[in-house]
């Protein structure tokens, strides 16, 4: 009753259960979308709807494709014997737009966490496991320098390393332009670590 | 190619035609969609087909509605002498909150700007005269205390006033729990002006 038709309220609440969208803003979307062209409307629903029906995890490296095998992972370009292991499909395209990275993916869809009870069977560690059968000289850990992604890290080394591949992890330190004096710790430390011979 | 489905790509471009998402947030919702339970995702789509073919406006006050005439038109509980006349569907549904109106009201869908090309003719201005026909006791303004919403409530009052009718204004002034300090000189003086006896 509150916004005088049960399409409009029903569009709010489905609006608001969107990630970061709270009630203002899925007020702000629903009017738009009322107000907008209707082929703005249809084509918004429609892309939802395809998006959800035929994105799936590629057979290899577990992205988010509209294709049994990623474009990645069916270059030839690509060198298949290095493997960067990645939390998500997201992380995996910021590496991509730098376009410097020649080698192959292996997305997780998450991270180890014992405090969200998420285990190293609930993310796609298996299929990391399985692609390791074939001929691999790089395991580049990528995930996030969180606890979560340090524990995912230390997991998978242990795991790798038996195998006799090399494992690697993405330097930790201070970002481009950050400002030394508002930097934590931890960071501080990590970049006075990990120093480099000029 | 950059997110490694065309499906992917379409469902970010439309979330980012969306009033207030950026590229980021466009990306977060997309990935929240194709991760959703598909449910989920086709509620979305339908609500959002829905609210844009079966949401129209009041054939008498033009708030926007699934029927012919909204339920407070029709309310025979409402005082249909007393209209408050408001920018915007929200702005009415802000009011109706309160649930301390009993008048009706006249949604105008806009404010006259010269700036943006907005005239008289762009809001639903000739509905509300039309409506005046009929006996009204009373047009209250309920425009924004802005610029454009002063300019319109200025417009209306010289075409309302001249037929008789009573034309007011909602007060303007500090807002309850705003600090005196912060508040700037023009609402600190429209609160001096408009002061009421104790």
């Amino acid at each position: 009753m509150e916004y005088f038709s049960k399409d409009i309220s029903r569009l709010v609440a489905e609006f608001s259960r969107l990630p970061g969208v709270g009630q203002k803003s899925a007020q702000r979307l629903a009017f738009h979308i009322i107000n907008a062209p209707k082929e703005q409307a249809e084509s918004l629903a429609e892309a939802i709807t395809n998006a959800r029906s035929n994105v799936h995890y590629c057979k290899i490296c577990c992205t988010l494709t509209d294709q049994d095998i990623c474009p990645i992972c069916s270059s030839e370009e690509r060198n298949h014997r290095q493997i960067m292991v990645v939390e998500n499909t997201r992380d995996m395209s910021a590496y991509e737009r730098i376009g410097k990275y020649n080698g192959v993916y292996h997305v997780l869809h998450g991270a180890i966490s014992p405090m969200l009870g998420i285990g190293p069977d609930d993310i796609r560690l298996k299929e990391l496991m399985a692609r390791l059968q074939n001929d691999v000289d790089e395991v580049i850990i990528a995930t996030n320098s969180s606890l979560e992604g340090e524990t995912t890290a230390t997991y998978i080394t242990k795991l790798v390393k038996p195998l006799g591949i090399k494992v690697t992890r993405i330097a930790s330190g201070v970002p481009v332009g950050g400002d030394i004096e508002n930097i934590d710790e931890v960071t501080l430390l990590r970049a006075l670590d990990g120093r480099i011979t000029l």
